[in-house]
């Protein structure tokens, strides 16, 4: 007997014949004695038009109220996948985030889940009711109800995991799990039986957007062992758990890419202590997430070119903060270009081997690709190029890191 | 300065240029200086679409998940409107039943409201923000949301006006207020003014869906004033109030007709103690509401005719029943009748003015219409005809009782 966690997508409950399978899906793993508790997110295209009810009823929206209207979706969706599951002669309940309680911060909109209670929920789980959880919402101190921003379903799975000492939390997804790049980019790309969570949370920060960066985080922290596995397809996905777990690592796990990356270079800005300070301080006042960076050295000894890249999103914003600060900083020109996309090579194998970077840049030069910055982390290496060659550089990389399948 | 409650129907909020409407119609009496709380139900067709995937998910449904995935409606609505006052810059909150609260019985699906804790409420009336609460929903004991059954938005308006000493009540609906009888059948109706609740009852119950009973019911007994008036044109309804409001009451208010009637005969009963209650008590015990009842002198003194209406709707039930008990009661045959009406003439005056009934007899009989079985009570005296002669009788009464507009 475990205790299973089994959180479904808006695709998986888009409508009732769907949530009718996902009722079938439960109730196999009921039926194999284990608990079970699901987690549910909105049917598919129910939050949208809830966000756009929202949006159109107040443009600048109290986001208190903007949770009230959002958290709607999940609500019904819960109901109904308990009604699915009665069907089927399944014991089971809804519960709403103000019931558990799943207790979280104040900031309506994008709360985060500082506790949960799973008293209520383990004693229902004992007496062999299955819980079916409405996802991305919880109760704030105000008493009032909190969403968790946009993918929050996967923090709710996993911290309703960790709150009720599951054995794992099995997210059901339209992808068959997690590859070692995007199968749309490479045929070749392997879906991976298990990946680490530093390397996946590498992953889902570069771009492969299988489970919400929060949600691996909290899965690090509880040590709960999280699965991506398709809803649509009966198979065994990727499990996502600690190094220990994981007896041959190799070397690289995965390419990562994203094309939502701009560029900003500050040209011949003053060569003293200082400068980058109030230039990043400025930045980071503003909330402007800053990736990699790199100073290149002074010809002269008295000016440097500072090249840094942001969110494209922000691109605008910094390149107005840039502006407004250029007397304090001095600099020459300040020169944009939005047409770059990051490449990353990512495995936990690469603390331990060297020459893995080394491998990276012969591959990209192999293929004449130009490599304008580069950052490293322990178990990351990552380079800008010209967003062209995005599709060529992750193959050549899976291809030179022996990840094509056989 | 008053304290209002103002409740709008689904078609009042049916999209957000509505919603807008009724945000603008709120600030208005916010302008006035007015204390005010809305209570509003949920988009016209969000409660069938809800109920329809209810229904779809399982059939034989859960009330308590029927209830979690039917008052989402209503949580929608309540949101949406608060952040269209915002919009207005107008001070405003929604409230969920679970939040403010408002206790309700166990039973799911159609809960009584218990209690409504106006405490909270009432401080921020007191602040001058508007309170905007989710209608048709609770808070049962088992710490679970509870629905009052269709059309309870109505009843939560009256209960919440109760809870915090409201003034007034006023419902926002299609119609202008309530009429003499049904303009559709007698384009002579006049709006009334005022009318009490005791009428208001009879002409609810006796098919004019302008009121919920249940909510004139609780406005009687906690004496709220009601008012019934058009959310879409811009002038005074009917007010439902005391008997002791009315200066100038008119014998008749108004005529009232059912078509949802099934007229039932036993022939040959054997007349005897006892045989009226086996025959009622056993429908009784099955929850089929009987209304008019007649029993014939017994001619030989042995056997004796029954007729009697129920609901069209438990007509089959009904029958089934009596074939069911027949040796008991011992019948020569059941006739059934479903081609009836009943035609209700209702007034507070006529308890004291004689000849009410006697002027209702004749003008049917100037009509050729026959009358199969008559009820009266305190302020109203019904008469069950053929269904064919429902406008003719309708309108001829109207007309013999003084109600056609000049």
């Amino acid at each position: 007997m475990a205790r299973l966690v089994m959180k479904f997508g808006g695709t998986s409950v888009a409508d009732i014949e769907r949530i009718r399978h996902v009722a079938n899906r439960v109730k196999r793993e009921v039926d194999d004695g284990h608990q079970v508790a699901v987690v549910v997110s909105a049917m598919a295209g129910t939050t949208d038009n809830l966000v756009n009810l929202a949006r159109q009823a107040s443009a600048m929206h109290d986001a208190r109220e903007y949770d009230v209207v959002v958290s709607a979706g999940e609500q019904i969706s819960a109901g109904l996948l308990a009604l699915a599951l009665q069907n089927l002669d399944v014991p089971a309940r809804s519960w709403l985030g103000w019931q558990i309680p799943v207790s979280t911060s104040a900031v309506h909109g994008s709360a985060r889940i500082l506790d949960i209670d799973g008293s209520l929920l383990e004693e229902r789980l004992g007496e062999g009711q299955v819980a079916v959880i409405a996802g991305f919402q919880g109760l704030a101190p105000d008493n009032r109800i909190a969403t968790l921003g946009r993918g929050g379903s996967d923090t709710s799975a996993v911290a309703l995991a960790a709150a009720i000492g599951a054995d794992r939390c099995d997210i059901f997804t339209d992808v068959e799990g997690v590859f070692t790049t995007d199968p749309r980019i490479v045929a070749q790309a392997r879906k991976l039986d298990k990946i680490t969570y530093e390397e996946m949370l590498e992953m889902a920060s570069q771009g492969a957007k299988v489970l919400q960066t929060r949600s691996v985080e909290l899965a690090m922290v509880h040590n709960v062992r999280v699965q991506v596995l398709s809803s649509f397809e009966d198979k065994p996905g990727t499990l996502v758990c600690d190094e220990g777990e994981i007896v041959e690592q190799e070397v690289v796990s995965g390419i990562a890419y994203s094309k939502d990356e701009a560029k900003i270079t500050l040209t011949r800005v003053a060569d003293r202590p200082g400068v980058a300070a109030s230039i990043f301080g400025s930045l980071a006042d503003a909330n402007v997430n800053v990736d990699m960076i790199v100073q290149n050295i002074s010809e002269d000894g008295a000016a440097t070119d500072i090249t840094f890249t942001v969110g494209r999103g922000d691109l605008e914003r910094t390149a107005k903060i840039l502006t407004d600060v250029r007397d304090g900083i001095a600099y020459a020109q300040l020169v944009t270009d939005s047409n770059v996309a990051k490449v990353s090579v990512i495995g936990v194998g690469m603390r331990s081997h060297a020459g893995v970077a080394q491998r990276m840049f012969s591959a990209l030069a192999e293929k004449g690709i130009n490599i304008q910055v580069i950052s490293t982390s322990e178990i990351k290496v990552s380079v800008l190029i010209a967003a062209e060659y995005t599709e060529l550089a992750v193959r050549a990389l899976h291809t030179a890191y022996g990840l094509d399948a056989a």
